[in-house]
């Protein structure tokens, strides 16, 4: 078997956009987990969030309802998976129910923060594979796709029958990076988990990437021990990750790294979920500065001041532009090959 | 938890409609169980009938054609399920693959009068819960939406998967009596279970409500009596339902009206079943003049002289527009509220 | 690629039958439809009917109950797709559900005769695929398996997900013709489609066969004219078919037989559909005597003299036996090669 | 069509109990959110607890794990569906779906109270129907059966494809107020929509009913007025519901009972939600005493000196019972007919 | 139940062609079993293929890609199941998987010659109905609809859920056959279970048929005997069949033909599926010319001297030019009725 | 939400073998892909393989077929998925379309190597998820179970609905290294993809881990360099993997491990899939010795003299031993974390 007809095609001109008969107008809904975000990408899109409600009653349910008719329209309903993650996930699957019973023409879920995506493996028996209950439960609502970013393992796509489109953070990441002009840079993964992603960070900006690992030497019973795979004695350091909840790991691979020379470190992380005392830890940690996005807008503790937010709502504006126009998404990442 | 976004937006100024793409051309087509309602919708919408064809043969089987191309367009057949309601049912099952199979954009089930609907619980032990069997073969042969009117309870809307519009006669049915200028009205409601719904005939009007129900005061062995809980004494009564099949029970409660000292009785249904026998009974009784709507196009008997009929023809076609058009559905009840 | 295991395997000796644990005790359920023939049935297998009751009410809904604990019994539900043959299919639905609600072990539907069998394609533009449509609301009502006889194209048992157990009338039939000792006997098969059927029956009693055929000799407008294929001058033929509703085939076939001298002439079909006037016209044809089996218990006419009826119940029962017992059901028929 | 076999069979002695092949061991499992009722139903049963743990991380992930091999067993979940609601349900599906990998034969999801069973109907313009989204949410993750108690409306089995055994508390509460004693007692419903079920209850006792009804009697603009439909002067009231949230409305009517001439007050519900406020409200209300079932083993408030609970884990264990040995759990009711 | 209204409908004058919203572009994309049809149905579309690309690895894994964004667009994927088979076909499906999770508006598999339609039934116990797990896994993978032709039987139509437009190669063959002026023509079938496709050739052509049918006259343990039911002596006949292998069948019946006295003999197959010496068995035969379509572009063996080959790719690109223009396809057979 | 009820439990004594109702007979079907393999798992288990046959025909179609009654009994079809893969697969789905037509009780696709797991990912734009189309086909025809070893990822198992039991072969290839009693060693992972596992190696072995990997380190146009992270001069190195096809990787790791002063290098993979030239490569490369497991019974390339064949049959035959018996299959990995 060989090429189908590639190479034949690679030869003829440019070829023109596609002819693509127009959709209905776009609707942009605030789910509760995340309206200032919503209002972001309706402000990027240049429309006004279509009005609509959700409530929690004293009992404890969740109801929801759309106050517009919404019959033939390109629904994107912006809800993500976050604290409080289970409220904010069953609100999710009764817009995706509404907009389905009213009749939109089609149901995008846009999930800028999937916490479930962490239970996407059975590693130990009789434990649930979390994130593919959450998917079949999303597509049984009756989701026509899925908008998300930075989930936790790309196999997480395949968990789903419809199409995922998957963003990624690193691209508006690295141009902010740029922008700081810190030179002498290296890129650290704080685990072997993360390296694959770590050095697309490293080409993306150019630098070299060192990995952190915890190994238990010579199978005596001792502790694990953290080392650093590389050298990073003289330069400044980016620690990078998926998220974090407590930054113990971050601060811990930081002081490490200090231990080993670096100069400055920073760290960046796709999701600031920030649980408890976490930015306490940030703020009296070696780190100096620590940069995520805005997936996670209200996280249970207050920013400190080391920290930046950096927003991705332009990019998922343009990604809503894109699947509403029917134009490729993947161009959104030109420089970038996806993992 | 707050509202989402409804106060910010309800201080903007009225919407425009918003821009939908333009759909298939409608395509009416009348299965062997309505054809004349299937008509008066087509001539509501100005459009005429899909030349099209049922049968039954020798051996009982049915068998359905559609006679003109249907690709793409955007098909509503008009079958209720009503007497003979298995062939009805089985032909509309047949309708909808036949349309599937022919590549219709949208096969929109249109049923005047679901009869399965009464069998919507499992209130014995060992028994099916029919309307759930009907609704699952509905949607298994391939319906993309349902269009159906005065449901026995609205939890039936929940058996589906698919979006169910559901119509109320109340508004069609109230219109007409106010026309005729009876004063001194009390909406009265057979039993308990339809109180609910005689309420917001009784809203509609803005007259009151009495309730009759069975009771048997003392536990004994003795049968159960009628009774009307409110006053009636001196006042013209309508009775409403959703549907009467033998016309008794309505007929047994107008004596009891008429024994605590009603003046006129009227009644109005819904859906006018009338089982072998119903015309007599009804045209015997004290009621003064029966009205229901024309969801069953040729009864079992024919009509009584005591029967009036209100077309809910133009309902429908306002509201296959309305899907057609993607307007709100709703809208065509704007003095209304769902129960 | 070569043979798995098989040559190897069958150089061992005889395999005992392997263990199966028991099954919840056979509960047979007799439907509205056959109620004599799975009287048949529970005889010979020596249980009584479990105690049920279907209804018609004045509206036309079917109702069913099962008036006895079968939770994690094997059950099966006899209820054949005759005339009438929606009121039958529509009651197979809720018997399932019911049977499913109920728990039930296991549901298999019994179906004598599959009415719905003859819409197996879509042979003009715009039809239903009705066999399919009604295979899917069986399997979405709850069905474990099928037990049917002589469909009309052995293609429907791929209709189903679930497992089909499909009998043969014919080794009965032709058990029968054999004690009938009629001798210089050939099978005729009214026409081409039932060509290799008719062949299995010729194989069976060790006769040779003629075929049926319309043809139009030279384009013309002319009429088709009915010829036979193969000799049958002098000797005794055997009609057979899958079924006959108007009667009217086989006494044409005969006919022709008749003008190219033929003797006697019998007619054998698995189902005697028998719609108004088939009685009389078999009863003043040449045909001399036909035979059918008991699948359609109560024909629209009554049967007449030249009619016998050859019961496949026994048939059932062991099939219904093997089923329960997980012994193989195709053993049944040692000498016939299934088609 | 007339009734199938069960007049012949009546006449047949007395059934011995069918042969059941024996079921995997029974495992109960207590999910987080009743863990004395699961405890309680295992002493009923006497079997032990299989262990298991539920955990909720400090980003607000539910997670869970079965500690002991389940493969081939009958386990049932006890995992109610109230405050925390959308904690409890998520940890339900993960359960659900850990049983399933781990390989169970069977699994019952029990649902003490199913708070979500409210959300049965699309009673305003795009809203979701919340209970069929969490049925097919709980079927998706893989649930075999369900068994719950006192759902808010009986149609909401159809919701499920899987069987429902749902229980009934009324005869427990009945049970429980016939051993106070209490004479002149009337029941009373606090709405029009719970008056069939009040019915059942004052027919278990041997009591009359009456009910309460909001009405604006001359369609002004004045507010509804709470009515008593039947006689109370000088009778004890015990006023029914399923559940109670706030206990407001309960305390508006036992206020206006009051005014009517009632006796001693009374009040029993299924489900004792308890919102915040609840108990105080209650325990300074008209209402002597107030009765609910060990459903929701937690309520947000503690109760107050005012309230009785009845255990209905006796009940369900002998539910449990009855489908592991697969006896009727409708004979659990023999003197009460389901509604 | 009589005729719906197609009566009345047919009185009226001629229907202009409905409104259709325009599509999505057509994206016609090659799979690697046919890239010189598809490239023929392209021209004959006037639009260039789709680049995309296809690869089998060296441990035999099928890679698929496509090449440009084909978001809301039309999507045709010409990939024939056919030698190697099972390659062909895994291919196809990760094709339908890349359109899909490429949010293409509609994905169609084309498939030109299906080749386990042949496994459409179980003929034999304990074997697998091919054709039916093929389909299912088609819809799995999540094809809207199919475009084949010929299928082995046209049951196979109803295996599937999705729509079915089903080409016939035969008005394409008479055609050329006309073209060829062979006057005293019969068609020929080489057994019975084709004769009813034969008689529609005939049919088209104006001229007899005649049959071949193996029989074993005295049921003894002779051999069978391929025999020709109708004239053929002095005549010039043509052969029909679907597909052919090995080229045996039809060189048998040729010699069988010939014996009869049959002048000369030429035989026409949809697909020529062609093993290993089946050229050689054509060429030395005395058949004296084959004809066969272009569905199985590169069959096993190369072509021999006495074959034809007429493409059916005009006949592809039209039946798309109607699914995507949404005209009817049935329309291209004008002559033909459907078997 | 705190523990569910694990600590009381754990205070309780040893528990016994919970009772477990006996299962059909285990009937092991080979498949063509491991026939040798298969007699293997038949051996451990003390059964016979089930007669039983699988063909492919000239025209490239799969054929099976089941030589003995399979009703009601626990089957286990062996058939992995390597190359012929596509002859491979389609065989296994219909072997499973086989066994469940043909009534088994519990079909369970026993895949030794399941080659389309390394299409785990959408990782660049418009390409197919292939192991979620492989596992939704294997699904829809049927399979109750599936039994395989070391999946690409873990997370494949969440593209199945049903259960997954995942073997390691890390525990026996451990045993063997350990009985070779190599002084000295370290594991090598050869990309930072597969550190995770090699760990789980060392940690089973009680050694230290390095790790491959490729960096460009100055973001020049230069080549990527390999690197060793961690210390191997003078030691012993096992590198492990998942599976080698070219073995190409393997000897560029073991060249640049020598180069850093390496000793002995010896090789692990699970799945010595081997393509053409792999066994000479390997032959000609400084590693000194290659174990794999017999997954994949007959490779393309005949094995080379360096190469040593562990068996994981007997692993196989537990774990089938397991699911049949109902124990725990997590209990074979007493030692080991699953990853």
């Amino acid at each position: 078997m060989t090429q189908g007809n590639s190479a034949a095609d690679s030869r003829q001109g440019p070829r023109l956009q596609p002819f693509q008969p127009p959709q209905g107008d776009l609707a942009i809904l605030a789910g509760s987990g995340n309206p200032v975000f919503a209002q972001k990408i309706a402000n990027g899109l240049g429309v006004r969030l279509t009005p609509c409600q959700a409530q929690i009653f004293s009992e404890g349910n969740v109801f929801v309802r759309i106050l517009e008719n919404v019959r033939g329209r390109d629904t994107f309903i912006v809800q993500g998976v976050h604290q409080p993650v289970n409220d904010n996930f069953v609100e999710l699957l009764f817009w995706i129910d509404a907009l389905k019973r009213a009749s939109a023409q089609q149901i995008t879920a846009v999930i800028p923060y999937f916490s479930y995506a962490k239970g996407d493996k059975k590693d130990e028996p009789r434990v649930s594979i979390r994130a593919r209950v959450c998917a079949d439960a999303i597509e049984a609502a009756g989701a026509d796709r899925v908008l998300t970013m930075d989930l936790h393992s790309p196999q997480i796509q395949g968990f789903f029958s419809v199409p995922v489109d998957h963003l990624y953070a690193r691209a508006v990441i690295c141009e902010h990076i740029k922008s700081l002009g810190i030179d002498n840079l290296v890129i650290c993964s704080p685990d072997a988990g993360f390296a694959k992603s770590a050095a697309a960070f490293a080409n993306l900006l150019g630098v070299p990437v060192v990995i952190g690992n915890k190994t238990r030497p010579d199978h005596s019973e001792q502790a694990e021990i953290l080392e650093v795979i590389g050298q990073v004695a003289g330069r400044n350091v980016l620690m990078v990750d998926d998220f974090t909840i407590t930054g113990g790991s971050l601060c811990s691979m930081a002081e490490v790294l200090k231990q080993r020379g670096a100069e400055d470190i920073y760290a960046a992380v796709s999701h600031g979920v920030l649980s408890k005392g976490a930015a306490d830890r940030i703020q009296n940690s070696v780190i100096r500065k620590m940069f995520m996005t805005d997936t996670i807008e209200a996280p249970i503790e207050p920013l400190c001041e080391k920290m930046d937010i950096i927003s991705v709502a332009p990019l998922f504006a343009q990604a809503i532009r894109s699947i509403h126009d029917r134009t490729s998404v993947s161009m959104l990442f030109p420089d970038d090959k996806q993992t």
